[in-house]
């Protein structure tokens, strides 16, 4: 940590689409300047030439199972529904703690070698996720995933726990899903969330048939559902919101709540497509994220925003139906908002030191006619050259500082053969 | 080039989707040893390590304008035909040979660093994109575009003269489209074809009003019109194939035609989806490529594979729709035989030396639990670890050994002015 000085660099602060260049410094977990370039006599740790390439704010990764990347390309072919229930559920309750603390790491891994400085992520046996961020240095914010099978009884106590855990670590009510969380647990988050006046997120409307059996038992979607019960009176959102009525659009929209997309995982499992240029026509509250590797299969928040812009052209015969800055701003800006992480959604000075830098001597990367289309449209896991979170540079051209990749996948592909 | 051996690796050859761990030597431009590893007394120039990563053929971009990296992020948010009327043919008029040479050279780069060995490309002045390849050692198979504003006359010179340019030079004919070529001149490529006895390719059924516009001045669908002309009686096929009728599927399953999809492009441009898994389901010769970067704006065959898997299953509501597999066939065997290139659909001792490896240490290729699904669902470019074209390395580890990147990115930007 201590101080570090980016010079010569192009930087995007997500406050607009503009682009200052000059440099950047940060000083512990924080950015201490950002302006043109100026003689000064501070003394760094290290002073790095950016070389015209681009910082910008970590992309937040809005919903994700992170462990599941034990699941990655194992059961691909199945719809959500038999997906869920015959290929992840069985492994899931095989799932000892070494398992999510080792799956976890090669999630994070994967996360700082595509630029994503922190993840809202849904999965239980979470000191161990905790344990893994704060070793790692990753920021790590939990939501709960408490449901009928599990978890409800330690809703409060895991409330209290990781938000006291360490800076790094934060948690936010939630839980899996209406369709595995009955009426009376449905309650018991309602008054957690009033008693603490706290945010709480689920998964919702993801799936045709999800909302169709929401309507069976209780006449109204779940996001009407949820906000009947007080669930969303302090706020929150959900997770893929593809089948949205526009009444629940409405209620969202009035509420600020948090609509996080999850386009690659709704493909995969044939769920659907969010109308995302919907939500951007009513300013709505944005962000993205990836689901778990199981669904998806790769983490990547590039492949996430390249499709959420192309998918609302095709779904509306408009080739400009999305504002691609606003997709970015999604990933950035409105992933941190949405996860509670207020000095973490753009860079200005005094804010947290979650930064990254585009490599802009990638060829995908050129010519630069517009560098925020390029990311957009064209980006990818290469063109991250560094991943910075709370000050401290944890990934660099390649190689990770903080993990031991070769050991991670060791211990992975001796884990996996638990849950063949 | 010389000889090199590769050892410690997992061999992908696409005859089949069954992986060897072994070794895969070169002799010159050809593969002359995949099997075990043996106690060997050959002398190699070079003996590499691939500790565990996977080696395959290298993938065929088989549809693309490569020097179109000039409007990459540049006239984003058009329809297919405002943008290339307004926005493309325009700046087009304005390109010199310069500018075909080096932004030609910015996409060799990029297709080096995302594991492209070969490129089935369809641009004027070809003449630059032919050397540009020799300078580089990149496979360029050109397309032919000629149509009612040029290159009607050229179009027999050129199969003469760059199927005899260099080793790394081929040509096929083709034209840009029935809506930009005329009935006489459809009849001029037609007698080309049958006076060479050769295949015939063109751009095909990418927007419905395309085929509309076909079907008021001809009657019928693109495809139906090519072949009632003879275009196709030597072979060939089509970009795009979104708008495919059930007669047109006929038609070129019955003649073993080859469709080459573009899953991107037609994304983006709000062209529409084309149903791979039809193409798929009939066992029709299926290959794949990125189209130009003004349209895509990558140029990343793994996007390109994703979409082919996903956007299937969205289509059917079916997870399972595509086979992987399948897809990895047509980007890499598909692609070679689509343009000619017997010699490089699969790793075999005689055949080509194009050859990718995958980086297995890259967190998204990890844990092994189906190495074909992990590069297909979560492959992108940060997984290409090394590209061999006709057995030489052109790029490792990042670096690029025949291509001074720093040059064309500043010829690339200095260019970029003319056309703004």
């Amino acid at each position: 940590m201590g101080k570090i000085r980016f010079y010569n660099a192009k930087i995007l602060t997500m406050k607009d689409g503009s682009l200052i260049e000059g440099e950047l410094w940060t000083d512990n977990d924080r950015i201490s300047y950002i302006g043109p370039s100026c003689n000064n006599e501070e003394s760094f740790e290290r002073e790095i030439d950016c070389k015209g390439n681009t910082l910008m704010p970590g992309l937040k990764n809005a919903h994700t199972h992170s462990a599941m990347t034990f699941s990655r390309s194992l059961a691909d072919d199945l719809s959500l529904n038999d997906w869920l229930f015959k290929a992840i559920f069985p492994r899931e309750a095989k799932l000892t703690h070494e398992h999510i603390y080792w799956f976890t790491k090669l999630a994070y891994a994967e996360y700082l070698s595509g630029g994503i400085t922190a993840c809202f992520d849904m999965y239980p046996k979470r000191i161990e996720s905790a344990r893994a961020a704060v070793e790692t240095g990753f920021r790590y914010v939990s939501c709960d995933d408490a449901n009928d099978f599990g978890g409800m009884d330690l809703l409060e106590e895991n409330y209290n726990k990781f938000n006291s855990y360490d800076p790094l670590v934060s948690y936010i009510y939630g839980f899996h899903a209406e369709y595995t969380t009955c009426l009376d647990n449905l309650k018991r988050v309602s008054e957690l969330a009033h008693k603490y006046e706290a945010p709480v997120f689920a998964h919702i409307s993801e799936t045709k048939a999800e909302v169709e059996g929401c309507k069976e038992r209780y006449g109204v979607t779940p996001a009407v559902l949820f906000d009947q019960l007080g669930i969303y009176d302090f706020g929150g959102g959900g997770f893929h919101c593809v089948w949205f009525t526009d009444e629940d659009m409405e209620l969202f929209s009035k509420k600020g709540l948090w609509s996080v997309f999850n386009a690659c995982s709704n493909l995969k499992l044939a769920s659907g497509i969010t109308p995302v240029y919907k939500f951007i026509e009513k300013d709505m509250n944005i962000a993205i994220g990836t689901d778990g590797a199981g669904s998806n299969n790769a983490l990547s928040m590039f492949r996430e925003m390249y499709l959420d812009t192309v998918l609302s052209n095709v779904l509306t015969d408009n080739a400009a139906a999305v504002d691609p800055f606003k997709i970015l701003k999604a990933a950035t800006t409105g992933g941190a908002l949405c996860m509670g992480l207020n000095d973490c959604d753009v860079l200005e000075s005094g804010k947290k030191a979650d930064i990254i830098m585009i490599d802009m001597n990638r060829p995908s990367m050129q010519p630069e006619n517009n560098i925020v289309r390029n990311i957009v449209y064209s980006g990818d896991n290469s063109i991250v050259k560094m991943t910075m979170i709370d000050g401290r540079i944890l990934y660099e051209d390649g190689s990770f500082v903080s993990i031991d990749l070769d050991e991670v996948i060791r211990e992975c592909n001796r884990l996996k053969k638990d849950l063949a």
